[in-house]
C-alpha cells in the first residue's frame, strides 16, 4: 500500500533521519547533564521559562501540551525542593500561579552556561550561520504546523496563551 | 557566567526551540501510533532497518549508539514475538546476526504507509521543497558532528559499520 503523498524521497528521508537522530543521540546527552543537577529536561525547561516571568499553571500546561494534572505533579515536586513558589492568583483564587524562587533562579543561573555550551557543541558548532538560519526557519514552520504557539525549552515572551494550542 | 561562545542569539534560540519542540510534540504522537501496533519507536526503527538487510547485533548497537546489552534485551523481546530471527554468524559463532522474520516484514509493511503519512503531516506538509532540503542539509551536518555514521530510524545502506561511531 502506498502512503498518501507517496513514500519519502531521498531528501525527506535525510531530513527525517536527522530529526530522529538528533532526538536519539543529542537529547539523552543533555538529559544526563541535567540529571547531574538533579533535574530532568522538562524541569530545566520549566525553571528556564519561569526565570523570565511567572506563569499560570494553565498557561504552562498549554505551552508544553501537558495535561494540567501532569504539570501540577511536576510543579509540586519543584516546590517541595524549594525551586518554585505556587500561590493562588490575586485576581482569581481558583487559578494557581507559579514563580521561580531565589534558589530556583540560582540553580538555573548555575546550569545555564554549561547547558548553552552543550547545545553549541551538539548543534551549532556543526553549522554555518546560513545553515542555522535555514534550520530555524524550517523548524519554526514545522512547530507552527504542530499547532503549538511556543517553544518548550524557553517559551517566547510573545506567546499568546489563550490561543495556545 | 558567560558560556564559551556566548549566549544563543535569536536565530539559534529559534532553531533550538524548534528541535526541542519537535521532540516534545511530534515524537510522542508517533510513539502513540506505534504503540497501537504493540511497538515502541525504537522497535519500529529496528524492524525497518532489518527489512532492508540483516545486521550483526554489534553493527546495530553502534548505529543506534545503544549498549549491546540493551539492544540484546530489546531484540530478544522482538524474537520472542516472532518478529526477528537471531542466529550465530556462519563465519564466527560468537557473533549474533539479526534478520527480520516473515511476520516482522508483514508488520513493518502494514505499519509503514501510515507512519509515512504521520511523518508527512507532522513535518513535510509544513515545508516547501527548499526548506526540506535546507533542513536535511543542516541536520546531516549536526548528526555528522555527533559522531554517528548513520541515521537511526532507517540506517543508510552505505553506513560503514567498522568506523561507527
Amino acid at each position: 500500500m502506498e502512503p498518501r503523498g507517496g513514500w519519502l524521497d531521498e531528501t525527506e528521508q535525510r531530513a527525517w533521519q536527522g530529526l530522529i537522530g538528533f532526538a536519539m543521540l543529542a537529547l539523552p546527552e543533555l538529559e544526563r547533564a541535567h540529571r547531574r543537577h538533579g533535574l530532568v529536561h522538562i524541569e530545566y525547561g520549566l525553571l528556564a521559562a519561569l526565570s523570565d516571568r511567572s506563569y499560570r499553571l494553565s498557561e504552562l500546561a498549554a505551552m508544553l501540551t501537558m495535561s494540567q494534572s501532569r504539570l501540577s505533579h511536576r510543579m509540586n515536586k519543584l516546590r517541595d525542593r524549594g525551586l518554585v513558589l505556587l500561590s493562588p492568583s490575586p485576581e482569581d483564587g481558583r487559578v494557581t500561579v507559579a514563580e521561580i524562587s531565589p534558589a530556583g533562579r540560582a540553580l538555573v543561573e548555575s546550569i545555564a552556561p554549561g547547558h548553552v555550551e552543550d547545545v553549541r557543541r551538539l548543534v551549532f558548532d556543526n553549522l554555518t550561520p546560513a545553515q542555522t538560519e535555514a534550520l530555524a526557519d524550517a523548524l519554526t514552520a514545522v512547530i507552527g504546523g504542530l499547532g503549538s504557539c511556543g517553544p518548550i525549552d524557553r517559551p517566547a515572551p510573545d506567546c499568546p496563551p489563550p490561543g495556545c494550542p
